[in-house]
């Protein structure tokens, strides 16, 4: 797909090209898009029909977006940001340098800036942010007739969220109750409004966190969510679509997180090679600090090593074990934590569980590996490769169970202690184990623990 | 929440319990009955009114769903069951142990069993599982009248399936186009279908995966989207809602592969602590018999770490992080992977890019690191350490931007390769690497290369 598109664009066959994007879907041509190189995507871009490049235009990442803009000439990109839904105008002059948004605002009909200047008004990650300001709300005592009327009235086509859900409201304009729009249309025209409205009303303010309220629309499975200010007045729909974004997005940043490196905020292949550096730069050097407490550790027990060289020959898998019982823990009870199946107040709970399956694992590790080491090596080191492996899983897995409640309580981002800094905290314990474990075992090689302490 | 409903139920302060019952949200309720013990839930389920008692039910996961049946009257389990919408009666059933799906089925009208035997006749993980079959289609030729009257006609309360997205057929109920609810009750009643139909059809055919129907309605921004048989003919919707939670699993999926733990499959709390070390216990097994292969290089190097102790301190800090360089290169391509940025035929593009973002990275922590193991060891150690940390970030970068896409090209899930498997990978070869510039540079001590080879 992508390949035929640069080659029709590269071959300059405007017809034929025109003729490939009639028959390609949207979002394959915005997938294709997305893959040339910026400078190439103005030309198939500016063969689009406008209702298509729109839609294509709206499809794209805010990333993307921009930089087909550079491109286009002034009233072009005026008329691809007015098309825009007023969230999607906020995230797009959100990403664009300012110099840049202050143009793009300059070609928005006033009540259009009025709009993405409200939302830009929110805190960055609110649920302002993402809300649609442009709604239509109904009164409890209108009938569904009435309501219908002032839903036709618009005058251009309504947007999705504008009829989706009614938000209802009284005369101060505060949240009073939702009707889905699937309860309106089956019901008799001269039914009332408030014999209509949902069971109950779920809501969040404008400066709650976005991820909460994309969860909510996700348990409680909702279309749209009103969105009030402190006064509980509405001010705007939150609908699923820029719901499951939200999710998305969050999911995204934990699983970067989790895995050692900053989230990205663009599409990978958008990203430069020091862009992708600078995210991860310091991360890894954070954890390579931390790293240094091994080399304490290890310098701490020269003797032992010097004495035992066999010793050293375990160090890798037995912390390498340790790292990898610490990360299912802290993996499960982060996701755990993320989707709202786990708060703060389980952690006895959690680690109560975790003590012991890090016992039972550790117990297996070590009755497959003592039988596999006394034969290969020793009996004694056999022994303490076996006890080892238990302390350390039991510890690993307390500790990765712990660890990102530990977080949460203290307002860092529990993803933050996932995988590699759990993995780079249980080394350094795990070696203290290790060692203390083999001088306990191996007294008559090593002189025993008394030859630790004097 | 959890706590005040637990004394409540054990004082058996029922009319307490009951107002505190009628005071409390529906999400709030289900919350705090999935953490009571599945024998507490009972009795505050029993006193919430017939259609709360529905909507807790609903939203309970199917774990927790089965459990409550368990401890109710037939008659009451046959109206639950009966109350859910098709696509979750098949998801309970496919729960449960076989002879209590039976006696849950037999509790079903006639025309629901069917409904729901057809969803579980799709393969698990496909389109058609979740998909509903309870739809109202609408004919290109009718007018918006017709198709609004269509809709009223149903009786009862409509889905939101059958009214927020119509499916337009031909006469072989074959799809066609579709239509939004939206677009219908703005448009003026004699419109015809045919010209309001969306610009664009998408649908997936019942035997596609289920995540890539979900993924293509998070793309395409829709409320629903059509199912279709091989003759393309319509079978049923997936709405929005179905779409979130297949997304929110296959996340989880991902995140616990990534962590090294086979997805549980059920909240982290409902699950028993063998549960939890069965998901665990085979990675972890398989890891750790991966991480033998550096005891064997390790024990090839033994006269190395003889003649010179301190190579055995830093290894824990190489390995390391070469581990987490390859988690980060591992994780950023599997998430985009998995939400379409990033496909096989991209493959020598990210290898390329990993490449040097690990050459950077790698030259970043060697500057750091040569001049403080300069100061507290030797001058030859800190040019072992700064070569081996380039060689071993390139290396292992190079390999995580690699393996998740082979492991595609294969049929393997690509998350499966991140962190704890990359980090396995990554520590032997590293080692290699690590004795290979040890003993090109310290030839002096350690023989020189030509020590290894003769």
């Amino acid at each position: 797909m992508v390949s035929k598109l640069r080659t029709l664009t590269q071959d300059g066959d405007l017809v034929t090209l025109r003729r490939w994007l009639d028959e390609t879907g949207t979002l394959d041509i915005t997938d294709a898009l997305a893959r040339l190189a910026p400078d190439e995507r103005a030309v198939p871009f500016r063969l689009l029909s406008k209702d298509r490049a729109l839609a294509v235009f709206e499809a794209l990442d805010p990333v993307h977006q921009q930089q087909l803009l550079e491109g286009l000439r002034d009233e072009r990109v005026a008329e691809l940001v007015r098309g825009l839904a007023p969230d999607d105008q906020a995230r797009l002059l959100d990403e664009v340098p300012a110099a840049v948004a202050t143009r793009l605002q300059a070609g928005l009909p006033a009540d259009q800036r009025a709009a993405a200047a409200a939302l830009l008004g929110y805190p960055a990650g609110s649920a302002g942010r993402i809300m649609t300001p442009d709604f239509t709300s109904v009164r409890a005592s209108m009938t569904v007739a009435d309501a219908l009327a002032k839903l036709r009235r618009g005058g251009r086509r309504p947007t999705r969220a504008q009829t989706l859900v009614l938000p209802v409201t009284d005369d101060q304009r505060r949240l009073t109750g939702v009707v889905e729009l699937a309860e309106l249309v089956t019901a008799a025209p001269t039914t009332r409004i408030r014999d209509l409205l949902a069971p109950e009303t779920l809501w969040v303010r404008a400066d709650d966190d976005q991820e909460r309220a994309a969860r909510l629309i996700q348990e409680a499975d909702l279309i749209a969510l009103p969105v009030v200010d402190r006064e509980h007045r509405l001010v705007g729909l939150i609908t699923v679509d820029d719901a499951m974004e939200v999710v998305e997005l969050e999911d995204t940043e934990d699983f970067s997180r989790a895995g050692g490196a900053e989230p990205l905020e663009q599409p990978y292949l958008a990203a430069g090679v020091f862009a992708l550096a600078r995210k991860r730069a310091p991360w890894l050097l954070l954890l390579a600090i931390a790293f240094t407490l091994t080399v304490t550790v290890l310098h701490s027990f020269e003797n032992a090593l010097a004495a035992v060289t066999m010793l050293a020959f375990f160090i890798p898998l037995l912390i390498g074990t340790g790292g990898n019982s610490g990360a299912q823990a802290a993996t499960l009870v982060v996701r755990a934590m993320a989707v709202g199946e786990v708060r703060l107040t389980d952690l006895t709970r959690i680690i109560w569980r975790e003590t012991r399956v890090g016992l039972l694992l550790g117990g297996l590790l070590a009755a497959v590996a003592f039988p596999v080491v006394a034969l290969l090596y020793t009996v004694p080191m056999a022994t303490v490769i076996a006890l080892t492996l238990v302390c350390i899983c039991t510890w690993a897995s307390f500790t990765g169970g712990l660890l990102p409640l530990v977080a949460k309580r203290v307002g860092i981002d529990p993803a933050v202690v996932s995988t590699p800094l759990i993995a780079t905290l249980v080394d350094a314990t795990g070696l203290v184990i290790y060692f203390l474990v083999a001088y306990a075992v191996m007294s008559d090689q090593l002189g025993g623990l008394a030859a630790l302490t004097g």
